[in-house]
């Protein structure tokens, strides 16, 4: 349901290339799925530095003049939604700021669980903060000025923040890409010829025709510069590894290759073990698109029911849709997909998604395909029940909202109106990734690789700009 | 072949809803891939006419203020492409003008053959035109003086015209839908509540969940006011009917059901036949997406052999997208769809879409594809080679650049590169539609159902404003 | 009171200039004041007609792409209120159409007092009218079929229309000037190096640094074209000539020079007289600025009383304005003029405006003024009572919201609040003009050069688009 | 001449209205000739913070919508120009931060002497630093944690800054008006009805009706809450006043009253001793508009030779400006400003401007008086020789630019291509206002109130963000 669950940011970063604010561009536009709220990108030419921030969409907030103007060959961007800080043009990034040792940007995907804290702790000291952002709470950790060079003072900043972060940084003449020890989030290393491009995930490489080097590790801060790139890993001895299983199952590209794995092939397998573990008898497996199509092919190869495209998704949604006219109940789920028909029309159904939130969406999407003519619906998901709230960067409702979390399997499917509904189990989820020790699942178990303190409200600290 | 055919254009009216307007904005955005480059709604509400056009998607042209200008309980509205006429403001649609019998607007779907002989005639008449619309040399038909009332000047109209057209027309109370009698062009009647709907395809009909009442015959010219529906037929003894094949292999939206049929339907069955024209040993069948998932889909389930979603298409693409880089050839491929490498190494693919127009655009797919691994390629198109122009509406290239009018098959297969390449036959083509001898088959063919004078050439007549 | 009165258009034409487009922007940019609703040029470069068109200011319309692209040697732009027509983008100037004869773009600066009847007839006849403007019927005129050639269809037309019309047109590679035989508006003819230009007052000839040559007379068709300029006099036995004495009280530019003097020494010529003819004692003069100073200047001159700025105009005032607060009043007098309290304290103040029109604003600022502590405020007009209405393209108000069109001298100074009112007398204002009997004065005397059929609304035949 | 010099900033606050932010934007809209490069406010409604901020004029960055969005009954708002601090939109004000107290917002109009000092300072402590503003600068002195309370803070802040600054703080429920103990920057108290207002300027509360209290006295700090308004003076002994003369000369809006006089009266002044101390025979004042003015009104009466506005100004000038053709030189000064031939033939003309900065602008007019016909050009300029930057806010060029700083009388008369040249003594222009004593004229002495430490470069510390 992409309509319950949203993806943090996307990072991109480039040293080496004589455009690589255009790089950026085109690496931001292929991570567009990791953050449709605001855009920015910051870069340096060995002199000065640039930037240009916006609301919206990559093509939205750059045009040809605002990108030419971005000189320089360091660049890194940043695609968001709104975990921490809501969704105004302050809180977009890179987050770009003076002090004592010069210029630095930082752009940040994921969540802090102490941010709260260290924020006040900052602010008992004397910090003013003019965002919501962690990004900003690094950069004060950062800035403290008692260290002796940018590495330490990184490192020291580093060590003081907890839970996701996967970051990129440019300190002038130098790009940093950074990642938390337990891997929440994905960032890769890629070249292209001389090139060095860090992105979130690769089919930003895809797009600018880079070459995929490697994942970055758990743990490790990898300074690139003229010198060529150079690892560290400040974190210790290895935490537990955390990759955040939902990356796998929703939120990254399905042409993308992370944590290992293609995340395509993933999905498939989500599909086959679906069909092991609620096998039913129906004429049809359709997918919710664009989402629940790999699961659904899996589901379908693995039960030898056919496949078939039963709905149809409207690819010009956009921001500025006018509201509808009250009569149209659930306009939202019916202007973004329809079902056909002659397909659904006295059939036995298995509709496939990745994931229930609310139960809401699916509710109405359940309605119409019964509307349309289908004789059973057998509602199948590629995930298990979602009972508990991420503090790592996924924005799911709370708990109250979260359908799963007060509610057994057999009444959300009377709640959804559906003939049989089958989630995957947690063992299911993690039979079909190939290290399933290193994921986390505490939004299924409640098993937090990192604690965390009381309820995170992502609104507490904050004025309403806009 | 998404890139190389444009189709011309979208209907929509609305007779008797106190929101004419609202559900028209409603009804265009389900047409909106009928036609991006303008959108216009006219209405009336028993006293003033409201228009309001614009450049670009529906979602830019209106906002919720310029939606709730347009008021009244009649309306029509049109998306278009340009086909005759160049991209600008002036040819949006519906063309609105005052005459001697009161205010009219007509939106229309379709190209006339005979356009530039009754333009000519007009204008030696004494006729200006400000637009380069046949839409604006149907209304100086419909201007003209002789006649009794507005039926019979309509009538006089339509009989003068020649070629493909359908209609929607607003004239004060009253809301008039026509088809050429050949039906080359879509068009549908539904209800909703007391209000009857216009509209080019049910897809329209189902997000404002209006009932689909029947289309609209060829020939048939519909009168909506305050007493109901009331049909003429105009055109005398029956022509052949012709509708355009290309809206079920392409145009048309998979959801809608028109020329009698389910278009997604027909496009499965189109994939059933080309395995069966074209057998062939392979391990995956991938389409290309969107528009050859359905025919995929037959294809696949026809030869046993597993559908894939090979490639990934990226749906954030927009107009203003920024120049690329140099270095990146074929970038306009890359943005669009990405391939899945661990799906297609070393794999032996049948890769299935709906058309192929000049060939550019396949290659350098083709390319991608073998760079991400495949073996062999065996590409399936679920059409017969395109010859011929198109002379009532489709924007096919000139013959000089249709790859499949200047080349055999063997020369296409060696210039895409692919191991195999299959064309779907006519008479295949035919086979999957239930009454085949109503369509106009004349782009694989040349046997066109109304005579043309010359390779008409739709900037003939134009200055070019924008 | 400048808010009560609107001028039509502003006109602007190049032949021969290689920047021909730049140079009409240019033009149009200094005769902004002649219309602030919509802007538009079009051009001809030798194959291709260009043109653009847009609601606004002439800056808004336009920028440096939208410049560029019109290409071509000939241009003619127009910037314009509503005079006939209401404001919206279809009622944009130039009208630019195809008929038998090729392209003609035309602008208009008038009212022809005949339109609605020429309408009529011509969609009895046939036409079709996609604007409410008096340029389209003059086109329609002009495209009647029974013409040898352009000249003779040009005449024929200008021949049907009565009323004021200055025209500039672009016919191909010719451009024509035109004025109506009474000479209503201006028209002037200049020229830049080889190049050829038109343009409604002499202060967009300064501004392009183009010598002036001479003022169009009435009556008189100029074509331009590669031959050079040729002169016909079409109307044949001369008609009196009727120059609009509100361009030289309030519509042109003071460093305009039009029907044969400058404008700021008519403007002060007023003043002067207008001290003659009302003589009071008084500390100070203030002007209403800025279209009261020239006047004010005379006065003091004449009456050597001081002239005193006491009155501060902002110039920031733009379109958008958020509206104020309720408790307010009179806020569109307030935020555009504040008064000098230190000036005006305790003193007895001659005011000098040009006109007044309803009266409501003048007393709004007469009441500042007081409130500003003036002693005594003697108020000065520098035309005669407004009596009438304009048929030939001023837009003053309605009779019944003309105040001296229904009220006593003696009631409109109770009404203003003033200690004295003098209006100049019509004798007066023509004693300040070199050629008294070639103005209109229709508006004090309502003695009308030309006939007219009822009062004409403006919005009679029209539709409301937006 | 406008184009040389630059002012800083508008100030605007509200306190005890319930429409705080509307009453805002219209203070600023009054404001606008201060600052048009940004525009922002920032309001408090007991619970929540609200602010918006814009690139552009006020009407351009405000609308409906976003005004009413800023809710509550306290607010500051604030337009710009960059003095410190390039142009964008990260410098815009208020300044709004989180810090250990809450919630504050601060707009400053001058310039700090010691700012780089103290953001060097700060930045050694740890801070960082995301604007160029001296702003930004004042809130982390005043986020220090070493203060009891937030009174004890500001004071202490204030205490640290150096230089130029009017300052107006919304802290949650509280505004507070801020004048540097030489009160360089004007800075005015207000009320309406039940409601505090804060200005720069008197013409402010003009317009939204608000009744002038007094200005804030040089070094007081005024606290406004619900209690009322309270003052301290925490700046000790009292330090020499020094009003920025330049209000007087040439910022400040005509119809303000400030420093204890009206702006007005001193310009006819200046005007007066103008005519004192160069007297010449001559045939017409002519003011280069509007800021030249007020001190030819003084000329003209002093000398008794009469005042003629003969150089028009265009007042449609905005910032989109397309750039006129090569062949045009000094376009510039051509679009502004157009002289009147018939006033100016033959004539000996005295010229009167506020001031020469560069010389290059009033070269260029010079020679388009003489152009259009002066015989001689008599020029006075109503300030002294501006031989000295300064660093209290006013954006003069540097030194090498300044034409007076480099040249003698003779030589830049000679540059100008004038008859004579005069411009006003400094004692002069020291007589024309109430208390010489306390005003700053370094600009023209080099007497620097408040010493600096080298040439402030205001680009040094900054990144080039747009």
């Amino acid at each position: 349901m992409s309509e319950g669950i949203k993806e943090h940011c996307g990072l991109f970063g480039v040293y080496g290339h004589k455009e690589a604010a255009r790089l950026t561009y085109l690496g931001l536009y292929a991570l567009q799925h990791r953050g449709e709220e605001s855009a920015g990108i910051a870069s340096f030419d060995g002199n000065s530095v640039y930037s240009h921030k916006g609301m919206g969409l990559v093509s939205d907030v750059f045009d040809e003049e605002k990108v030419s103007r971005l000189g320089g060959h360091v660049a890194i961007g940043h695609v968001r939604y709104s975990t921490t800080g809501s969704t105004t043009l302050k809180n977009a990034q890179p987050v770009l700021v003076d002090y004592s040792r010069g210029t630095v940007a930082i752009g940040h995907n994921g969540n802090l669980v102490n941010g709260a804290i260290l924020r006040a702790e900052l602010e008992a000291r004397g910090a003013i903060f003019q965002t919501t952002l962690d990004s900003e709470t690094i950069i004060h950790l950062l800035a403290r000025p008692e260290h002796k060079n940018f590495e330490e003072s990184l490192v020291f900043a580093l060590k003081q923040i907890k839970g996701a972060f996967s970051l990129v940084i440019m300190k002038e003449d130098q790009l940093i890409g950074v990642r938390d020890p337990h891997g929440w989030r994905p960032l890769c290393l890629g070249r292209l010829g001389g090139a060095y491009i860090l992105a979130s995930e690769t089919c930003a490489l895809d797009l600018i025709e880079a070459e995929f080097v490697r994942e970055l590790e758990p743990g490790e801060v990898l300074f690139i510069n003229k010198k060529g790139p150079r690892s560290i890993k400040p974190f210790g001895e290895s935490k537990r590894v955390a990759h955040c299983i939902f990356e796998q199952i929703y939120f990254a590209r399905p042409d993308s290759y992370i944590f290992g794995e293609s995340v395509h092939l993933v999905r498939q397998k989500l599909g086959h073990r679906l069909a092991q573990e609620h096998p039913v008898n129906a004429d049809l497996v359709i997918p919710v698109p664009d989402s629940g199509t790999p699961a659904a092919l899996g589901l379908s190869h693995e039960s030898s029911i056919p496949l078939e495209m039963g709905i149809i998704r409207n690819h010009y949604i956009g921001r500025t849709f006018i509201q509808p006219l009250q009569h149209i109940r659930d306009f939202g789920v019916k202007v973004k997909l329809n079902p056909i028909r002659e397909l659904l029309k006295g059939k036995r159904v298995i509709v496939v998604d990745d994931s229930i939130v609310r139960g809401t969406t699916s509710k109405a999407r359940i309605k119409k395909l019964f509307q349309a003519g289908a004789k059973e619906i057998h509602m199948r998901i590629s995930c298990p029940p979602i009972k508990y709230p991420c503090f790592y960067g996924i924005d799911f409702p709370t708990r109250k909202e979260l359908i799963a979390a007060n509610n057994s399997i057999e009444d959300i499917r009377k709640f959804l109106g559906v003939t049989t509904l089958g989630y995957l189990s947690v063992e299911g989820l993690l039979s079909c990734v190939s290290c399933p020790k290193n994921y986390c699942t505490a939004c299924f178990t409640g098993d937090y690789p990192v604690p965390f303190g009381g309820e995170a409200n992502k609104f507490a600290t904050e004025y309403k700009g806009y």
